[in-house]
């Protein structure tokens, strides 16, 4: 951020009073801009027995399969987020069951959440995010061709806990270290 | 938003190609500027049968008893900011349990998700943005002056769920309903 949203004017990066941390405050209008993680919600979708994946048609890890989500919009429910994304990338119709796993993902300032859903038919029908769109056999998962660490970590989960026979909630977090002999940008 | 972050022009409230909503685009750099929810994170913190709540000091709420949480922060766990604004509102030294309630407050355009928590002492230092912090036994926790309806959400659940002697996890949504006769933005 270089320049106020809400009157152009430059903003400064600075520890606002009652705070204890840099925010881009305006100087001329004295607004205050918050930039906070995002929530990514997505869902491991299943028709019997087989998963729901898709090929990305997108930029990162194009060509990469991963589980139908994206980011959560203002004026709709997490839950919401993850049928809508379930829709658009797989045109799949589902109904979502319980909250599955929450991951950090803290480089990327992002939150992953995955829902379980079932679905209702076996119709598929691949948006324009979407290279392809496939229900997959636990045995024919591409564990080397999946796009993120959060779609990997959901999918063990998910087929460790169907042969259990018990869904749990997983939650887990990401977070890069900094490489040796590299600072930090807080070191 | 008005003016670019990046740039200072105008922007204008357009569906950029190959989306399907409305965001803010500047017609002169071309960025685009997502806007969407953040993610409030708190404690349900004990110490033996006592529940710990704040009285803000601040608006929203102002005088009225909270469970202790804020928004998440980029560079931080969601688990992370919970602990943070505990230590910030409460001055309570705790170890993070469970992930707990999870609740979409629409309208608000974030999410609120709370963690059960251990004291590891009852020292308490309430922090500028509470005028107290106390550690209530059930029966006198005031269920009429609490501030914000997930914290009467997770209060409930978690007094039921202690009774029953199983914590699990709790998810729900608030959505407000316009008003009649009045349209909604999208109508």
């Amino acid at each position: 951020m270089k320049f106020c949203p809400n009157c152009a004017s430059p903003v400064t990066l600075t520890v606002p009073p009652a705070d204890n941390r840099p925010r881009y405050v305006c100087p001329a209008c004295s607004a205050i801009h918050y930039q906070n993680p995002r929530i990514v919600t997505g869902t491991v979708c299943t028709w019997g027995e087989r998963i729901l994946l898709c090929r990305r048609a997108i930029e990162p890890r194009y060509g990469h399969w991963t589980l139908p989500a994206g980011f959560m919009e203002i004026g709709e429910t997490v839950g919401a987020g993850a049928i809508r994304e379930t829709i658009e990338e797989a045109g799949a119709r589902i109904e979502l069951q319980d909250l599955y796993s929450m991951i950090d993902v803290v480089h990327a300032e992002q939150v992953h959440v995955f829902y379980r859903a079932r679905m209702l038919g076996p119709e598929l029908d691949p948006g324009p995010e979407s290279l392809e769109a496939r229900l997959f056999d636990e045995q024919d998962i591409p564990w080397d061709e999946l796009a993120f660490k959060t779609v990997i970590s959901t999918l063990r989960w998910f087929v460790a806990d169907r042969r259990e026979g018990h869904f749990g909630l997983h939650t887990d977090s990401i977070v890069h270290q900094p490489k040796a002999g590299k600072l930090s940008p807080r070191s």
